[in-house]
């Protein structure tokens, strides 16, 4: 019993330690303690303190983030009216991901399209999944030649834009699309300076004018925004953060989009596989506590999108990963060993690509954009 | 002024037309009819007429199906409370997918995930989605050889899970994925005798024991399940309706998850392009009809997932390729003109490919299985 209690307290607290709370004026969260208060029934007939747990760890978030809120707790519902006065902001939306990536909450948010409200017990950490809301696009795309996947997401009101990694060939295809959906890309985003295919950045630039090149400060390439680490990059409503998980480069970002539960991780986490670390600043012991310490740290049922792949695969999430991921679920010094020893070829494009890409594209583009 | 009405109410009726409902017990179903009475007060103060021909219309649809409901509407809002004897099916979910897919409506459904309360006026039909329920799982996967996709689905209560068009090469790899998440394949789905690669569903059958291979009646394939147009194939709650889309072979079908706003069109309808008709039973004049007559009637904003794609593009809508397709968007004989004068080369592995497929992938499957 006291096992039980503890177990749920300490994964509430865990998931509440994250949080850094505002919500939209006017607006009023109810958190279905479901799972919780009927987990705690089955052991004990009084889950008053333990809903004044919650209560107290949740006036300790808001406060700390000098949000002022009232609560009230009945039975599995929590209440949460914050004042008038508070503006809106990516934390609201973060709050609904970490509760829906938590197991022990089920929860319903009053005016947000991805509240869970499921009935069932049954729950597999594998493939729970936080369904996007019906104002974000989300388009994946695909080179053949050099396997790098391409995505372009998008503000279903505002029609802003944004497109990661995209590739040089492939630009002309992606302006269209981009053109055909009415969309405005805003940004041009990379998750670091590619040694496999020249990015199509600079041709976009050219094609859509108005777009925004973007990379890392680390990477040392040009462009015309360039992120550090927790930076927020924004389009519509929604917003991208990146953080710096170098390793494969020294200038390596993964993109998250909190709300939406995706992780865009460029040459970092790979499906089953990672970026190599044996060139452009490669370090295997910064890579693995890149994704440890940062990517790990993400919910489990974020879908990952990298930058590649080579076997057909589309999209993991990072709880498979964490599983199953041959490499990264070797302890430290192994992992070391393994990528110390891969013995790859060299990039076939890297002679062209590197040079090109630290102008973040702009460098021998066609002529005829 | 009437005009605008006209179009408001017509499409409001062919909404409902489609509609077989049944509700949960219980569960009350509320329509914000926002943008509807939105318009209608900029041009009439007076909606009363308007809600009036809703709720008859609904009223119409409910009784007709069996279902005592009452109704209520109060300014913009209609309030539906099914009996509570009613039993839950598949059709309430296809009655928010409807809504969602109508132009003219935004709802809130009480306990739903894929419930809309978006406050913005704008619109593109190009690029509103359909969120994914949080039960429903979905994972795109990619042979790299025959630029196949093959679409793993699951119900993530049941773990119930469907495969469509796997490769034979591939099987092992799907079944992989299939064990790591932890589910049942119960359908190996094929949306045609395939004419480029070997099915994976033999192969499937020997590494997942239990899976049933499935095809069309049509195809004229060995299978252990054979599906006739508008037949339902169920996989925990979750349903896909397989309908029969000929032309590029008269087994053709694809599958439909109106729920999810999904459409798998094999090689139907592709991404800016259309399955050849040249051999195996084509007809360019069949394969028209087929997409206009049936895949184009499905909502605007339903996703397109087909069997294959050359390009790097993984997925469309029905509006993008209403819009942008360069030979659907033609007339009947210059479609069919277009078609017969494709002069394609003949299928890699067709002569392989076909007598395998006729026996559903179970001809010539590697022993180590």
């Amino acid at each position: 019993m006291k096992f039980r209690k503890d177990r749920l307290r300490s994964n509430l607290v865990e998931c509440f330690s994250f949080l850094h709370i505002s919500f939209d004026a006017g607006t009023e969260i109810v958190l279905y303690l479901k799972q919780f208060s009927d987990e705690m029934k089955r052991y004990s007939p009084d889950i008053s303190n333990a809903e004044d747990s919650i209560r107290s760890r949740f006036k300790d978030v808001t406060e700390s983030n000098g949000i002022n809120a009232s609560f009230s707790i009945t039975k599995n519902k929590m209440w949460i009216s914050p004042d008038q006065n508070l503006k809106a902001s990516v934390a609201r939306n973060r709050l609904v991901s970490l509760l829906v990536a938590s197991d022990n909450i089920e929860f319903w948010n009053n005016d947000n399209a991805c509240g869970h409200s499921q009935s069932t017990e049954k729950y597999n950490k594998l493939v729970k999944t936080i369904p996007f809301t019906s104002d974000f696009f989300f388009r994946q795309l695909f080179d053949t030649d050099t396997s790098t996947y391409t995505y372009l997401l998008a503000d279903l009101n505002t029609k802003e834009a944004v497109i990661i990694d995209p590739v040089l060939e492939q630009a002309k295809r992606d302006a269209q699309l981009v053109k055909e959906l009415g969309l405005t890309l805003k940004y041009a985003l990379n998750t670091h300076m590619h040694a496999d295919h020249v990015t199509g950045t600079g041709y976009l630039k050219r094609l859509l004018p108005g777009t925004q090149s973007v990379i890392a400060k680390f990477s040392g390439a040009k462009a015309d925004k360039h992120l550090d680490d927790n930076e927020i990059v924004q389009f519509g409503r929604h917003k991208i953060e990146a953080i710096c998980t170098p390793g494969h480069t020294n200038g390596c970002m993964s993109f998250i989009v909190h709300e939406q539960g995706l992780v865009f991780t460029g040459d970092a986490l790979l499906i089953r596989g990672c970026g190599r670390t044996d060139f452009q600043e490669g370090s295997a012991e910064k890579l693995y506590s890149s994704i440890h310490d940062r990517i790990y740290k993400l919910p489990n049922n974020f879908q990952v999108y990298p930058a590649h792949d080579y076997k057909g695969q589309l999209a993991s999430t990072i709880i498979e990963e964490k599983t199953y991921n041959p490499r990264l679920t070797k302890d430290k010094p192994t992992f070391i060993n393994i990528m110390n020893n891969l013995n790859l070829a060299k990039p076939r494009y890297i002679d062209k690509a590197i040079p090109a890409n630290r102008e973040c594209g702009l460098y021998d583009i066609p002529p005829d954009a």
